[in-house]
């Protein structure tokens, strides 16, 4: 089996570029390196130490430089961009798709964006410049305005006939031909399967295929993956407020819009973005996580001036300062269950005003059942140890509001940000946070002021 | 534009479905339902709570009963199938394909899948047993053995006759044919693309591509999205052992990888499976999250029995218990950021033994400098809120302890676990909060009781 049909031997050539790279034989390196494809090469820069990674940029030739500046996480691109000439980002910026293009434009400094725009044709740059004109996060930012768009009355046989004109020109991914009116105005699709299974002499009219309903431009990148998702597509047409065809999205497109959603929930949690570049240098990554951190200084903060104000119960009863992190952490804990599950509720769109009044009261149920049986199972412990069974009971009463209390944040405060244009997915976790260690304080404590002393 | 080419209806549909539902009207609301494309039919059951959806489900009919069956989450899936009458199943099994039948086999009980296995023919039985000879997160667990092939020899003229003679039996999402020899074994693939753009007398040999690298049925369901992502791919071959060609993947569940993957590092954070049930009864909910609670008391309990060590010092010194959970939270935040970097280049593939020890340091540079940062903030206002310099020095120093074994953590911690078999992405962050907490408590109060007593 030949290199090329033998899947295994991609990790080994990967492999075998790293050892070449160590030893610095620096032109069988670019050699090996171009010989990857665009996407792989994108992969290792990405995990790359910074010093490395600025040597293998290097040697990555100007045919490939463009599309791999493209598959690059953003924070990646942007240190290559800043590192670049203008002559290389110009040479970078040929050969890109229209879409890829729009995305590297918004970008660069404006001179170079003006001096991209020059070098373009006029219809290049129409068509660039009507991708611009949307916000990224839509269908039209995402689509790609290079589609193939075939007229109802012709033949299948014409449409073949221009098909082979055309060669090398169809754009990758291309599964349907778009059918427009004389005007421009969508119609419906010819999938390429249904092309090479009919009669020549049938019209596109005929064989055409109307189900396929195309996507209004304003629509957001999210919606847009989820009807992808729905539909099983692998391209879909995009259209302006006139019904008028304007460009098609991709699947590989939506695929980076799922994988950026999964990432952005995940890392969000964290307060990271996820564009983060593992390989940042030091002093970039510690101001950005400083910024978190010091707002969750600010939660702590708060969360011990609520102690503060108990120093002389405590000062009494230290077994309070013992056990008090017990009822904030269960919170805690609980909260961010709920909250993770109406995150997610809400980035699928499965969440509307006809069910979320179920999930509160769902979620408060199952706040109220485990907040009981954990309070039981905290009391016993707690009565022991300390050998007092107020305390113990003391304990789990806070521990049950808490929890109760944790549902209803967990639930209703995602929704709420959601409503007024907050990201949960960052935001979240933090505020919630800080109500269950707040409650949790405030109940413990307060509690054991008023009935142990 | 009519109904079916005006994207903007589908909501509307849903929601007069909503209306229709809530009428009561069920014959209607059944002829609206099975309008909708069964994906959208999937997320709309997945919407609903238990009641509703047992009632929308009952109205979907046999015809379209299999593919949502497949397409609503493993949860949801189970909790339908649970309901369903054994005359139900096999009707739902059938025109499914083999992939989807066979994800669905696995999920029946014994005797229901051999009355399946019993209804296929030979043929279909066979692939069958071949695709569940393999576990379900590999190549050849994703894969469908329905492909349509070609030999090398023969003429584009021929293959084109082959479609015609197919027609509506090509398999959904085939954008290449695959080029085998006459032994099985796989050659290459010929994108339909380029058989509508070549010459009808050109053999398959003469144009085919050798590009696409068939994929090992043993290769892990990661590696196969992450090849997908690398090269825009919309479908791929998969071989065996000998090259031989047993399945092709297709780009629809390889989007479920992804968004399962993403899913999978966002819910697991919080203990939860990717495949929870927002609308699950509050029994079965509260018992899966209640050993998650379980898993973290102890871990708060640990913390606790560290703080009830220094229960003396504190008696003496109460502004101990006011600031200690400062100590413990600020590390657990600064850990948390560096895990959550380090799962995810785990699970991209990002990290290797290369770059781990350049990963580790950095990390603990920035650790080193937020913990040099934020100490120095804390010690200014601890320092004036109790009127004591001492205490302001001793809070900054163990922070700046806890910040450092954080960064440690964070990165050793996850790595460590992906290499013994452990999924970092589920246990990582309540070990890492255990490793905050303990350390974060132990290095406040040690130094206390070391220098302020």
């Amino acid at each position: 089996m030949s290199d090329q049909t033998q899947e295994t031997s991609g990790a080994t050539r990967l492999e075998r570029l790293h050892a070449v790279l160590d030893k610095g034989t620096l032109n069988q390196a670019g050699r090996m390196l171009n010989a990857l494809h665009p996407g792989e090469i994108a992969h290792l820069l990405e995990s790359l130490p910074l010093a490395q990674r600025e040597i293998v940029w290097g040697l990555v030739n100007e045919e490939n430089g463009g599309e791999v500046l493209m598959l690059v996480a953003d924070e990646v691109r942007s240190d290559l961009i800043s590192k670049m000439e203008t002559s290389q980002l110009l040479a970078a910026s040929e050969g890109l798709d229209t879409d890829d293009l729009a995305d590297l434009v918004q970008e660069l400094p404006d001179t170079i964006t003006r001096e991209i725009l020059d070098s373009l044709d006029h219809q290049h740059r129409d068509r660039l410049e009507a991708i611009l004109s949307y916000p990224e996060d839509t269908a039209g930012g995402l689509m790609n305005p290079d589609t193939i768009t075939v007229r109802p009355e012709v033949t299948l046989d014409v449409v073949m006939r221009y098909l082979r004109h055309l060669k090398d020109k169809i754009p990758p991914q291309t599964d349907i031909l778009m059918v427009v009116n004389r005007d421009g105005k969508y119609l419906g699709v010819l999938p390429l399967t249904v092309l090479v299974t009919h009669a020549p002499d049938d019209t596109v009219a005929e064989v055409m295929s109307l189900d396929a309903r195309a996507m209004p431009a304003d629509w957001e990148a999210r919606k847009v993956a989820n009807r992808f998702e729905q539909h099983d597509l692998v391209s879909a047409p995009v259209i302006d407020e006139e019904g008028r065809l304007i460009g098609r999205i991709t699947i590989d497109d939506v695929v980076d819009v799922i994988r950026e959603e999964g990432e952005h929930q995940f890392m969000g949690q964290a307060g990271l973005s996820e564009d983060e570049d593992m390989f940042a240098p030091v002093l970039v990554s510690a101001r950005r996580r400083a910024l978190w951190l010091g707002i969750n200084l600010i939660t702590a903060l708060l969360a011990s001036w609520v102690i503060g104000l108990f120093e002389a119960t405590i000062e009494k009863i230290v077994a309070l300062a013992v056990l008090m992190p017990i009822v904030a952490s269960m919170g805690g804990i609980a909260g961010s269950q709920t909250l993770t599950l109406t995150i997610r509720g809400i980035a699928l769109g499965q969440l509307s005003g006809k069910n979320t009044r179920w999930l509160v009261l769902k979620e408060l149920a199952v706040g109220t059942l485990n907040g009981l049986i954990w309070a039981a199972v905290v009391a016993v412990i707690a009565g022991f140890w300390f050998n007092d069974v107020n305390l113990g009971l003391l304990i789990a009463t806070a521990m049950i509001i808490n929890l109760v209390l944790a549902a209803l944040t967990g639930t209703l405060l995602p929704m709420t940000l959601d409503k007024v244009g907050i990201d949960p997915a960052l935001a979240g976790s933090v505020l919630l946070t800080t109500v269950t260690d707040i409650v949790g304080f405030f109940a413990f404590l307060g509690l054991a002021t008023l009935f142990l002393l």
